[in-house]
């Protein structure tokens, strides 16, 4: 979701840090991070989708189903945390026996295939939304947060992006529930929790975060917690192909600057750890695409082809 | 809430029981309990409330946010956890900042008096609701169950019941989103969950719920869960003084069994136990009002002053 007045709300539920017990991570990452004694660190985190805003109201049960899952997993992903169990509020308008059989065959698809059981929930009456609430295991001391990084650091994303906001556009143009790119519509309905990438960051990357909300407001993210600037180049961006091919080049970057949604990793590495991210890539653990830098200072700025600076606004960058 | 087909909604995501790593009691408790290693058990429950369905949407933000708290915190409560973390969801319609700023001060009063420290949550555009997941710890082993009790078992409660059934009532008449009388408000709107009892009755009680839907149905989960049947005697009942001084004791006695928002806990005791009930009980520590015995069989039934069965019906007993 693009970023908006409720990213304010979180000011009225942050407060100066108490040291509660058992807290490592508070509000303000992809997930809290939460002793779990000899269990090693909990990750928990929490998601809404809600339909008509998140997702078409009108889209296969199946479809919702499986993709609210696959969103919270990318949380876990984001803090190279294993996913162990998952909890489901479910509000619908009516008992559509036919619409829960499919929504529930979607969820545990995911569920199975990731090994994350459903442990508890509640079902209520009322406007169609899913509240996913996941939890999973990282050993102490190796989970991937916004902080930690610093100006040096190279920035990289785990696959290509602008699909998932190419299809969300192409959805809202013609009302339908899916778009007839197949790529596309798995980019947006399929998106991958990127937990094995997660996982063999952990000890290399310095930060991390899911792409959800756009590059520029997640980078943004990490660039704030970690007080430093951060440096795109643009022409390095990996742009979603079959984005590019329907909606040319321009759209689809602004898509991959602005639109969010692809669920990919955005991370950054200290120089002395690019070795062992080359070795994890070699061994095939994940993809490593190189998109820019931290440097000193605040924000998120970038260059085009030419080393020329280009003015970002909150949904991709100007065009001049 | 009244047992409604939405309760059958859980068919839907009930499985064959698959082990799923350190899952101790999955579905069908008023918590999961997880495997939490050195930290012991960890309780975890999430708990959706619906404006218009489950608190009038035009209600105090501080009023619903508090009640929120507290509403999952009795689940805790009711399998013997004490509250350490918790995770909002939060879905508005708009983002105001009075609404907010009231909201977070009853969330945050609760959390503050009960040491359960906000970790994390969502906030989304869209219709009214809150769905919080509170997590609780309680040593391995004393949790409390849904299941263990056995026939002979005496059943208690922890407080007087149908209070906030009979505010809900007037609430729904008058079309006011509190009722006059003070007592009566407070058992709607400020339901005090049990944990101090919970901790209690660790290796007293066989068996506990937190009374939500109505004493009816919740010890009706008790009684499936446990294989036995349960036999309540009307003329025990503890009804709300407050609510028969304005309604009578024929209307109370209805609230009690099926009208739910009591938030007592619910609870069974072998004979062999009972010493140390009262050992608690003349500590302070908790109120156990007795009310009934489990029986061999199914289902509750209930008996009047006379001794005769009572015919009871989902909402309450049949006046003949």
């Amino acid at each position: 979701m693009p970023v908006d007045e409720f990213s304010l709300i979180e000011t009225f539920f942050r407060r100066p840090a108490t040291p509660a017990a058992g807290v490592l991570t508070g509000i303000g990452d992809d997930c809290a991070l939460l002793d779990g004694g000899a269990a090693g660190t909990l990750a928990v985190t929490t998601d809404t989708l809600v339909a008509d805003i998140h997702f078409p109201a009108r889209a296969s049960a199946f479809d919702i189903g499986q993709r609210a899952l696959r969103v919270n997993l990318s949380d876990l992903a984001a803090m190279g945390a294993e996913p162990r169990w998952f909890l489901l509020a479910l509000t619908l308008p009516e008992a559509d026996e036919n619409w829960l059989r499919a929504f529930s065959a979607g969820l545990f698809a995911v569920a199975d295939a990731q090994g994350c059981a459903l442990v508890g929930g509640d079902t209520t009456r009322g406007p169609l939304s899913v509240t996913i609430t996941a939890m999973g295991a990282v050993p102490a001391n190796v989970a991937l947060r916004r902080s930690g990084a610093g100006a040096g650091d190279l920035v990289f994303v785990t696959g290509e992006l602008g699909g998932a906001a190419a299809a969300l556009a192409d959805m809202t143009e013609t009302g339908a529930c899916r778009t007839a790119d197949a790529t596309l519509n798995t980019r947006y309905w399929y998106p991958e929790p990127r937990l094995r990438e997660g996982v063999a960051l952990r000890g290399i990357a310095s930060a991390a975060i899911d792409i959800s909300d756009g590059l520029i407001a997640d980078l943004g993210h990490v660039a704030r917690a970690s007080g430093v600037g951060a440096e795109l180049e643009l022409e390095k961006l990996p742009l979603c192909g079959a984005a590019v091919a329907r909606f040319g080049s321009d759209r689809t970057r602004d898509w991959a600057l602005g639109g969010g949604d692809d669920y990919e990793l955005c991370f950054t590495v200290p120089p002395s750890r690019l070795a062992a991210l080359e070795a994890a890539v070699r061994a095939g653990h994940l993809r490593a695409l190189p998109i820019g830098r931290l440097v000193p200072g605040t924000g998120v700025s970038a260059r085009d082809g030419a080393g020329q600076n280009v003015a970002l606004t909150g949904t991709g960058y100007r065009h001049f």
